[in-house]
């Protein structure tokens, strides 16, 4: 059994493609960059790349192929966007029908695949610093959150921002900003710290998306642009085809986290 | 007459919208930003987003209007791209045709704006802290050379990167590239510092574009990423319809010089 937690971008793909690892990667291939996939039709393609350029935080852009093309050949050459993937979802007209293991069912020669940063690559800066992250701690996914946030829009493409939250002190939230805005493609620095209703959200303790954390005395929420934003999006446009991984189970790049880090 | 040099944003398209302003821009709303304007029709402004994408050193990306709809309604609410460009160059399939100062002729619903971010905002930031820009010291245009460094290519659109050139001290090209850094929408730090024939460029004194400027004892050639490269490509890539500013003739948006300093 192959120690997945410190193999490389190259090798987990490969555990992906061969079968081998159909599970979700946080904690695996530690330093190397993770990513969100989106893949969508040429023909509102533009409209989605449109939308990512107009909201650089929830949707730093990676890596964009050529039409048809499964190779991200900037994150990551030679890998393949049809089966390194440990799982994918795949929609109809906003409709998941399959959680398939591959693509090659699905992919067609108009087929646009979008790679977007992921918190996982922030995380990993501030618990090197110190910082708790909550859900890690925990062991459950972090808690997303809709919010009164507008996106915006382009062509088809519209909705509010979706953010992930981690309770931290503000001395703690002063420090992770300071980390996080030297990470523009991974979300950059948190959007909101303290009261959630000023982002409408009505109860911090029921998350729209995956799990409640505890907030314990001392500390506030810190809120962060969360890459769940263009798939709800995406999925709300109800496009004829819609592929994405399975959340938390994602495409591992060839990239360092320090890549990332400007400056 | 309006004193142009001080004047806002708005107030110079204004200027150019009546057709009062024809001529170039340089010294004219200072600290607002100037941006390149490139308009392609929607079938390629997919690629051509994609190329600025891929390339955002060159071609880093101000605003892209929706199709058809000539306001770029975050660098300028309000505008209009067919009237407020002093002087427009319009081409079919590579070729030039016309030089109208003002796109009426032209304007189609699917054609798609983007707007560039332009070597005067880190310009200014230079003469700001004391740093000479030889070419506004002699009264010229910038020299420009084509080089060696391939632009990473999206669909039809692919070609070399073209640079500017300005002659600093090795202390003045230091904190110049400390300075531009910091503007990563208008083109960043220097792409090369020295030694011209790195960069494939046979002969200093005979730029591509532009005027030659004196190199002096001490000095160095200096080059920046220029917002000259995704006008040349789109030229060469030979769309049916290609619309740009006139060099030099340049949109003025809302935004402050400052507005683009990261940090």
């Amino acid at each position: 059994m192959v120690d997945l937690r410190n193999a490389t971008g190259a090798e987990l793909r490969q555990q992906a493609r061969i079968g081998e690892l159909t599970g979700p990667t946080p904690g695996l291939a530690l330093g190397y960059v993770q990513a969100n996939l989106v893949v969508v039709p040429r023909d509102i393609a533009f409209d989605f790349l449109l939308f990512c350029q107009r909201n650089p935080q929830p949707c730093p852009l990676l890596d964009v192929t050529d039409p048809g093309c499964p190779e991200p050949s900037r994150a990551a050459p030679g890998a393949d966007l049809r089966t390194d993937v440990p799982r994918y979802w795949a929609y109809r007209y906003g409709e998941l029908i399959e959680e398939p293991t591959d693509l090659f069912g699905w992919w067609r020669d108009d087929l646009v695949g979008f790679l977007l940063g992921c918190s996982f690559t922030f995380e990993n800066a501030l618990m090197k610093a110190g910082i708790p992250v909550r859900h890690v701690e925990q062991g459950c996914n972090v808690p997303m959150y809709r919010t009164n946030i507008a996106c915006q829009p382009a062509g088809i493409f519209a909705g509010p921002m979706v953010v992930s939250m981690r309770p931290l002190t503000p001395a703690q939230a002063e420090a992770a900003t300071r980390i996080c805005q030297r990470f523009p493609l991974a979300h950059g620095a948190p959007v909101h710290v303290g009261d959630p209703v000023a982002l409408g959200i009505a109860d911090i303790h029921r998350p729209d998306f995956g799990d409640p954390v505890e907030v314990r005395r001392g500390e506030v929420p810190v809120f962060w642009a969360c890459g769940v934003t263009p798939q709800a999006v995406a999925m709300k446009a109800r496009p004829s085809l819609l592929l994405t991984h399975k959340p938390g189970h994602m495409f591992v790049t060839d990239l360092r986290d320090t890549d990332l880090e400007t400056r």
